[in-house]
């Protein structure tokens, strides 16, 4: 069995730029219904082509006034007024307001002319048409301005941000009724190796069923993005890379599982360099140490771990900002912050960034990490550590740095 | 105008205790193809029905060999072995290995009987036949035993827990086809008032815009439920009454918007004790004060403000939770933490707890907060805290309590 050694491993973090430097961000476009944006990364910066409130109106249910007439009112010398009328939502006052006068306001109301302020209703008493204030209102109390939400040309939501039900509650309050957003990254999954069998088929003696194709997929598909699971491609590098060029075709990415390593059947880094420039083969991590990358048109084709541990591993450090730059996000997926290690971990090889999987709960993360090769390993992970090579164990309690996954990919 | 003034205010905590404590959980279940899982509440726990691995196998390209007979090998006294063949992944050794034999092996490939151990590859030279293993090799080492990973019978999804990439990986690994989830919570969305216009017709004098339909919506979808969005009622109790019983039917709640107030049109105060048992009316919290909620047959209706902000703002710290419970999740939706206040904020109001949204960056929060009525308040805004009432103000860089909501809801 032929082996060759890997050559210098690369740092993870320069793989990761080389990467993000090289990949091209899609440029489809589609617009969409706007309850349908949810989730969706917009594509155009949208101004408001109008102003919101439409007209000066009431904040609170109460009494539209002149201010200025509440002057040194208080509880035993109210300020009284003459009740004119009352409006509700939908309704306008006909002519405007006179000295001494009020309406009954409801939220939402057009505010009568003459008016500046609202006395709300528990500062006040009414009966018979006359109503008292017992507190001076200021101008301006609880009016809600022409334009004062939202002024016409302002920015709704901007390019790359993701459509989420604030903003898009803020685009159907102005009128729009379709969004524009970048089309779905589409990434092609291709399994690689002769003992593997499709998860709905049972292994026979040394095969293992395939499912990197199953949580890569759920993982694009979490963060906004279409998989195509392909089936397995046997240990033959012209199959292989026959079907590497017929996945770019219709795919912004491809990502093939197994086969990134040394060995005599790991063909990918010599099929890679015929489809495409190399970026990287080995990286100083572990797990993830046998992943590959070249590009072919900005295009990225990524050789992975077939170990499902180093794969999803891969997936959390090194491809969610991959699919973030290649969405064309501008709001960052992964969320920093600091908690403290719930049992020691270390010390970590010297040479080598180390992944460490973690669940997180009341500020304290819990390394997950079982194994390279174990499928469990990062179930139930939330977020992850990347600790650098060669320091000492790392006590319990220790405050670290994480990165966490947003639901439903951790 | 009529209007009457709130009862005793209810504590929010104490409202939200009362909605989950007679809130029914969703009974329905659904069969799915895995694939289709992703980010749905498991329904049945799952233990696995094989071991995995499901025999012993190598976990690094090496040499498969009898670990004592490796024992004192150094640089320049190597233990010798005779290569006796290589296993691909899929291959079988058809023999038990003699003493001084090894076999090339792959990752994955079954280990021959007689081996204990695998020396890596990169602790070895290899030349004509005779293999030359420089550190001794501990019994075990890069060998994974029968059901290391996954043992039979263990526990791999619980029900109640979120599909994750993992979780359906892992399933997928055992042979799982399909997973039994919990059916989505089905919400009836029925904004009220006589100056609503659906969002897509443009509005008269005095009429805006009905856009919590939209927010709320995505909200639910943001969060895995299913949102029926109904065209807005007239201020009229028999018509409100008659759409909330209509809504029933079918949903397992209603969310009426708008309504929900102590003004003469507001009808909802007065039609839901006719629909359920209520539950509350007015709670001490701001935004979010005139909110209310009844229970039906275990299934809640709820009024709540028509202020959008103030809407939003109840999604935030009651709805959460009430679909979390009623979607049967074992996992809290809100993340707990703790940021720098960016900016001073208070004091608070005495006797109302405060809703301050956040835009959380870097370990801070900026409060987005620009009033009950304002669309954009929430826009940005990814967490929220909650104050307690009559407390001084807050000095920028002070520590506070925020919980975090999931994208793509924040």
């Amino acid at each position: 069995m032929r082996m060759t050694p890997f050559g210098k491993l690369l740092d993870p973090m320069e793989a990761r730029r080389r990467l993000l430097s090289v990949a091209r961000p899609v440029s489809r476009k589609e617009e969409l219904p706007l309850p349908e944006g949810l989730g969706r990364v917009v594509a155009v910066t949208v101004r408001s082509p109008e102003a919101i409130p439409a007209f000066r109106r009431a904040s609170w249910d109460g009494y539209a006034l002149r201010s200025r007439e509440t002057k040194g009112a208080a509880d035993l010398a109210p300020a009284r007024f003459r009740l004119v009328g009352e409006l509700h939502a939908e309704e306008g006052f006909p002519r405007p307001l006179r000295p001494g006068e009020a309406v009954a306001v409801a939220t939402g109301a057009p505010l009568p002319r003459g008016a500046d302020a609202v006395a709300i209703f528990e500062d006040t008493r009414s009966e018979d048409g006359v109503l008292e204030v017992f507190h001076p209102v200021e101008p301006g109390r609880a009016v809600a301005e022409r334009g004062e939400d939202i002024r016409r040309g302002e920015v709704l939501v901007r390019t790359g941000e993701l459509l989420t039900p604030a903003r898009i509650g803020s685009l159907g309050a102005v009128g729009e009724r379709t969004v524009e957003v970048f089309g779905r990254v589409r990434v092609a999954l291709l399994p690689n190796g002769n003992e593997l069998v499709p998860p709905d088929r049972t292994p026979g003696p040394g095969q293992i069923r395939e499912f990197n194709n199953l949580t890569l997929g759920s993982f694009i598909r979490g963060l906004g993005g279409e998989a195509t699971a392909l089936p397995p491609a046997p240990d033959d590098p012209r199959e292989i890379e026959r079907r590497i060029r017929d996945a770019l075709e219709g795919h912004d990415m491809v990502w093939v599982t197994g086969g990134s390593s040394v060995g005599e059947r790991d063909f990918l880094p010599r099929v890679l360099p015929r489809v495409g420039r190399m970026l990287f083969h080995g990286l100083s991590i572990r797990p993830g140490k046998p992943t590959l990358a070249a590009v072919a048109g900005g295009k990225i084709v990524l050789g992975l771990p077939g170990h499902p541990t180093s794969c999803l591993s891969n997936a959390f450090w090194l491809l969610v900002p991959l699919l973030e730059r290649v969405e064309r996000r501008r709001e960052p997926i992964l969320r920093e912050r600091t908690v403290r290690l719930a049992s020691p971990y270390g010390p970590t090889a010297p040479g080598f960034t180390s992944v460490l999987p973690l669940r997180l709960e009341n500020g304290w993360g819990h390394p997950t990490y079982r194994g390279s090769a174990a499928i469990t390993s990062l179930v139930g992970a939330g977020a992850f550590a990347l600790l650098p090579g060669g320091k000492p164990r790392l006590a319990r309690g220790r405050p670290i740095k994480v990165w966490e996954l947003p639901p439903p990919v951790g």
